[in-house]
């Protein structure tokens, strides 16, 4: 099975495997306590800044729900875009487990401004509310589209002003440094944020994602945090290994930098095809778009994707490390030859 | 590094590695749904019965408060031993993450009895009290001790009458069932068992642990908490190829028994050593020995392993699916020479 | 100190606090087995029907709180109007203490339809999102609005329709029946409610709201909720006799009509005033008006009332059990006096 | 309805009813901006001293769960005995609302030592661990003892030296500080106290305590923490006017000494009666007894009061602030009738 339906699907990089399998040898002190975690520790210090303190977990709702519990106290709460994976796709983590209130803000790309966030400031002080204290993001946003260092900087510095914490999702934090062409540090610690959930998993990964602390103090127990949060592996040295492949030359960069383009040769491929019309800035490694209903039905015969929203009729085409070149020709050609003839539904 | 220290320090066994080398291609449905899942869960009812209803999560810490969750209304109660490790070793998750609250038993070997149970269940129907609901059990338990059939069936029974659940913390079933000569659901399913958390971590998988529900009913609405628990694995094949690896033929087996075999090698090796004095029955891959502290201190300059009691001078040693016959033979070589000349603590 | 702040500023009843005194004799088992629990359960089944199981609790906060726990699974959520003092005013404890995510609906007057509502019901059985199960409403609303008997039972059948549950925030339940000229159970029993919160406090009581559970199963266990969620008095005598002055006679319905009078007076009184925009329907107890923000200034140099909105001029004026025509008079004068020379701000 | 079965059976104190309708009239600012309010604070500075921040609650188990809610990172857990009320009367609240673990140790009368605390400080810095960070007293205990000042101020000590806070559970703190014959403070503020649950229910109060804030910083959020936590009552003229009525005069200490002195007469004239083996110090208002279950069954046929261990035959006795001398000497003479004739279980 090949397709475009998230990068998720996708196997583990070939690189990532081989460098467990080299990890796979005698015995090593459990939990993290072994120079495979070391090293990925190092190489996470080397990519994010010298402040940068790390810890290894399963999977990104686990990153994000850490860095949440890091960050708030009970009667905090946290500001995300509506579409924020952290409020729509982490089945009330943040609610339950981190025990925190998100302040979900419509907006038309995914994206939080300073001016939307603003709007939940208001009641500073008044005990029968909760006070914001994060502003998290998601950088690439879960709609394709990614933060300019400007819109970064400028989210950061209004929430330093406003004594709030800057909290990255970067599950797909490669795929935004590939795409603005800066290192990984200049679209987190440089700009501002506090704490970052790195993303691996979609990057070629078997599973793991790195939190990254950069603001001082907030790594003050949580050690003790992700134990609790059951994000503690036995053998850390797998988690870890992986992390080494990502990050000691520049397989990060390759992979995200190939589904990046995968996306961009995709939307190019289809921008004139009558009854396609592509609905965001394509930034990062997804082209949405909306096509006719009956097209997504005929398409999706032979082709996996996700239908993103069916009452406007938009798709999500998602590239990954191991999308070629060949398969966004073969998927752009049928796409021209389904859609061609149904046009697509007009924007609401 | 080589040593006894503990059964999660041994690397993946080759197998596990190959099953996932061999999953890693192509694209997979993501979140379980994908045909190496579907197998691990065949092969997981073909182990515990028909009526097993599995979940495969990251580790044996979530695995235990998931079925916490499943198990428990919000103002019910968990019955434990002390040293277990739902009560000493999960960073207060189970009060957290679960709520539950703990009833921690003392006992002199790690194993509950009905008898024991039976002095928390007094206050039935007392709104002021917690309610327990659920008898938890490790098997094998932290001490390297194990039930027999039967005293696994009476606590089921024991618990069944008055209205409890009865849960095993599997995290070294396969030693258990390997050390009682039979089959894995003897120790769980027909044992009276209702949740399983059957571990694979700890018998050569990379991270990989699996929830068994075998009471009707138990399996409503666990995958939502599954995910928000932080254990849906994206890319699930890979947990499921581990498992499928462990019980497709006889992996399981062959690991636990070895390992346990290596326990029962060092324990006959060192029984008589003047100095060393066994303080638990070796029924599984684990001996726990008093030596004196002076010894423990030479010994740890060139071995591995964990100083259990510090007051009482008592240690662990732990072997794993790797441990060779030669590497017990020199350990015990050593202990003998060190302990020889070190009369161990008496008893307390 | 007077004014129109809040009927929760006003004092108690004096029926109220004779009632207590009666009751203040003697010995009674404490935790509510006692005769005044007794009776005023048996007044809550006369004005609620006769499968009403209720509890008495101090405040409404935790009243709604313990409704959505004894509702909700750790998965479910709750749809809620966005103005609705769940999401706004209770300081994150829905999500904290509750654990649930609240999908909070933008709406003009603070009242939900069954046609919002149904927007958010498109991720039934998606593992990724938490599951919708309450419909919460604030009955009557915090804009001062109410529903219609008709818009309650529509909304109750479509969430039963939708195996969803209707919880009603009756904080001022009373206020909303009154107004409507019918019975309490109109409003809540056959309106279709599974849950109510029906407040005291605001209605003249020193402290003490009910849960009343009209669903068949809500109750199992609830007398442990209660306990663990802090809302067991010990001397339950005093909550009770409470109630029984509320509802043994008229005065719930006395007072709630009252405050409702008063509120209308006002709202005739300056609804042609220059300067004043009434800018709710007048349906309880509370007038929401628009006024230039420099006549709130002088208003308030005299008079106790809250800004509702700084950013739209909008205030609320709110009448209590205790409040007198004439002070609806001087007040109404006094804005006049003020307004008239102030253009209110025209409408965003 | 009379009898010795808890002090919270006892009605409220007449003082305090004519304080409440003192406070009932006209308007006051809701949620705690009210004169009364700021008066009890006053009070409770005076009582405790000036670095006391006061939040009146509702209940005794809410005070609790909110000092330890106050005093605990997420990771952090609290050191109690087995008997204290925080582990066996508040239904979980403590795990599931505070979310916090609890090590109850054995003690023979409810009194915990430094040497008891230390048994539980061994896993300092071990991330599987829950690290201990608050020490829980009850003074005067669950079983009518009371901690000397010397003994306090050793548990202080002893805490602070270990980077544990000492938290007291006051809910019958006037009870040891009238039998100790010092002020408030000397029993909380002097001996070394961080936080206190002040009772006033079981002292005369219709329902009300306070929790006292004695370290620097456990005050900061904590108005956020009530909020959330259930506890801020609308009418806070009404728990504050309570307190005034406590507090300006001496009522705290003449209710408190008299139930004191109805305990000691009590034991007293039992103390030698064949049949009555009394179990515990009587040191505050409660006599803990040994008497044979047959005694116990003719006793409650006419008396109220609790059997506190069926197995061992212990009977718990009670006074309160509204016990006389000459209920005292009836029920002295009843037991002395009915146990002279039946033996007292010997001791186990």
């Amino acid at each position: 099975m090949k397709g475009f339906a998230s990068d998720n699907y996708a196997a583990a990089h070939p690189e990532v495997l081989a460098a467990i399998a080299e990890a796979n040898t005698g015995h090593a002190v459990a939990y993290g306590a072994d120079p495979w975690t070391a090293r990925a520790q190092d190489l996470l210090r080397e990519h994010f800044g010298e402040q940068a303190r790390s810890f290894l977990v399963f999977n990104g709702t686990a990153a994000n729900v850490l860095c949440l519990r890091a960050m708030c106290r009970p009667w905090e709460s946290v500001v995300c875009a509506a579409a924020a994976h952290v409020n729509v796709d982490e089945g009330g983590a943040p609610e339950r487990i981190a025990g925190v209130k998100l302040h979900a803000l419509q907006t038309p790309d995914g994206k939080l401004t300073p001016e939307l966030v603003a709007t939940r400031l208001d009641r500073a002080g008044d005990e029968h509310a909760v006070q914001p204290r994060v502003v998290t993001v998601t950088q690439s946003t879960e709609h394709g589209t990614r933060y300019s260092l400007e819109e970064l900087g400028a989210l950061a510095s209004f929430a330093h002003e406003h004594d709030l914490l800057l909290h990255v999702d970067g599950s797909r934090l490669a795929n935004a440094a590939a795409a603005l062409d800066v290192p990984l540090r200049a679209v987190a610690t440089d700009a501002g944020a506090d704490a970052v959930s790195f993303g691996g998993t979609k990057n070629g990964l078997l599973c793991g994602e790195a939190v990254i602390l950069l603001r001082p103090g907030l790594a003050d127990g949580f050690a003790y945090l992700r134990k609790q949060t059951l994000q503690l592996a036995s053998k850390g040295r797998f988690l870890a290994a992986q992390f080494i492949a990502l990050l000691e030359g520049d397989l990060w960069l390759r992979s995200a930098a190939h589904s990046n383009a995968m996306a961009t040769q995709l939307a190019s491929a289809v921008a004139d095809v009558p009854g396609v019309r592509i609905v965001q800035p394509v930034q990062a490694n997804a082209v949405f778009a909306v096509i006719a209903p009956e097209a997504t039905e005929v398409l999706q015969r032979d082709w996996r994707f996700y239908v993103w929203d069916p009452t406007a009729g938009e798709v999500r085409w998602m590239c990954s490390w191991d999308t070629t070149p060949e398969e966004v020709d073969d998927f752009a050609a049928a796409i021209a030859d389904v859609c061609a003839a149904a046009p697509a539904p007009s924007a609401r």
